[in-house]
């Protein structure tokens, strides 16, 4: 089965890291959120790409789930001693990799071809692949009327500002990079992880041409909400915030049109009826992903949810 | 007394700790090269600055004379892994200066208020000024008809080209950094550090306005050359390529017309008196900077030497 996966950063990389277990590495793409990307002490910083590509690499931070593990922090230490913005904690390794992608960009590369090259010298087989390889810039409009981009409103904030609505700056000019409409044509299913479905899926569905790709598939999604809470990250604060009661149901809507499955915690039993109604299939699990082994299980049951509904089309 | 050092890398440095170590902290400028000063994965980097700015601070790694001590170097290693240029070694700590300098030359800052905001946050109370606020780069003529940046012959090719001559590019519309000329005028004498007289001295000598003001004062050099042969780098390999012999005596004619006296070796007591046929007084004394108490030595002895020649002035 070939599958493409959509994700952000740490929850999509821990299903993707899942996937990629159970699939050959011909069989499973990865679209990733790139409007998240910014700029920081002149250097070009991809956080949902990073977050993916150590996942998968191996040598992500287990304690944090973002960054590099046995990491260093003195390049951040003189930072610091120089009154420089420190706020996005740089580590050693994590920021050769920044300064070579800068340069790479900065001679003419391709985003796309930048991720390559990490994941030729780096042992990954999957295609990691950005959304786009223009600049899309995600900010965050707040509800003491400011527009904040989203690193800062996200780590230098740490999402405190009430979010009143999401733009997603150079989305409408951008186009797919090479290769994403091609693997979301190929794929048998498409898969939506449990990434924040504002500021990480919403960016992806949001290139031109994704969403009319993604129309003729097979979509399933992983719920990013357990009990109303987001395992990690602002999603279930923004649901709040945006006057939508944060749940299953909720993330099902908003991509109704879109998916015909999504798997949801048993916690969430009670919101599957709703979801029903909406047209679309709920697959009660446990979708917490602790560990390894919760990665590969949760990638079994997500892709034999995804070949009972293939099934289900073929009858 | 009131002093000026010109100085370019790890000698220079040592010497100038030396008289910092003597001199009240407004009694010592450092007027320091920046000809060597490059662009590298996007970093502006300014390797005789930092030299003497980790020195006096007491953060150099006194294994290399250059860097910084208990330095780790992840970011290059991940660099190396993704076969981007490492050739130039940035170590974690020294990048973070790297990064900060970068981002606000980018802002606007001057170089000169770049380091002295670095002087004010690790504790350097000498002051430390670029020759220059303008880009002046150094470039090394080969004789086999190549002209390289100074970095790319000195570090990335080990200094092995053959020169036959030296381009300081930009120096003609470089203008002195705020506080070089008036240093110069309120100095009681200038003082020309054991540093390469090719490519460290003669770039500060080449900015317009230097040399006349130097005219002015008692100047003194401290010889880079032991018996022929550099403490350190290729001073006495490029006099040998450039057809002449590498002494203190070549070094005072390099110098002919500016330092009224120079410090040489006394391993070199034979130059002494064809040293003084050229108008210089020579000064016999160990010339080799060991440890801090060396550097203190000397420190002395010179400032002994430039007291006893304003004496002579006066008389």
């Amino acid at each position: 089965m070939k599958v493409v996966a959509l994700a952000g950063g740490v929850g999509g990389a821990k299903l993707v890291d899942g996937l990629a277990d159970c699939l050959g590495a011909s069989d499973l793409s990865v679209v990733v959120n790139t409007g998240d990307d910014f700029n920081f002490l002149g250097l070009r910083i991809c956080p949902d790409l990073d977050t993916v590509c150590y996942t998968l690499a191996g040598i992500a931070d287990p304690s944090t789930g973002w960054g590099r593990k046995d990491e260093t922090w003195n390049a951040l230490t003189t930072l610091e001693q120089l009154d420089a913005p420190a706020w996005f904690r740089l580590g050693d390794k994590d920021l050769g990799h920044h300064l070579d992608r800068t340069s790479c960009l900065f001679q003419g590369w391709s985003l796309s071809a930048v991720v390559e090259h990490f994941c030729q010298r780096f042992g990954i087989q999957t295609v990691i692949l950005p959304m786009t390889d223009n600049e899309v810039a995600t900010y965050v409009h707040t509800q003491d009327e400011k527009s904040l981009p989203f690193q800062e409103y996200f780590v230098h904030l740490r999402c405190e500002p009430k979010v009143k609505g999401f733009e997603f700056r150079g989305v409408e000019q951008s186009r797919p990079a090479p290769g994403v409409l091609t693997a979301i044509q190929e794929a048998d299913c498409v898969i939506i992880c449990p990434s924040n479905p504002w500021v990480s899926v919403t960016p992806i569905l949001s290139v031109p041409g994704v969403r009319k790709a993604l129309n003729e598939k097979l979509v399933v999604a992983v719920s990013p909400l357990i009990g109303g809470k987001a395992i990690k990250g602002p999603a279930a604060k923004m649901y709040t915030e945006l006057g939508i009661e944060p749940s299953s149901v909720s993330v099902s809507r908003h991509y109704q049109g879109l998916i015909s499955g999504i798997l949801i915690d048993t916690e969430d039993e009670k919101d599957a009826k709703q979801i029903s109604r909406l047209g679309i299939i709920p697959m009660m699990t446990n979708v917490f992903m602790r560990d390894s082994e919760d990665r590969k299980r949760l990638a079994i049951e997500l892709l034999q949810f995804c070949e009972s509904q293939l099934k289900g089309k073929n009858l």
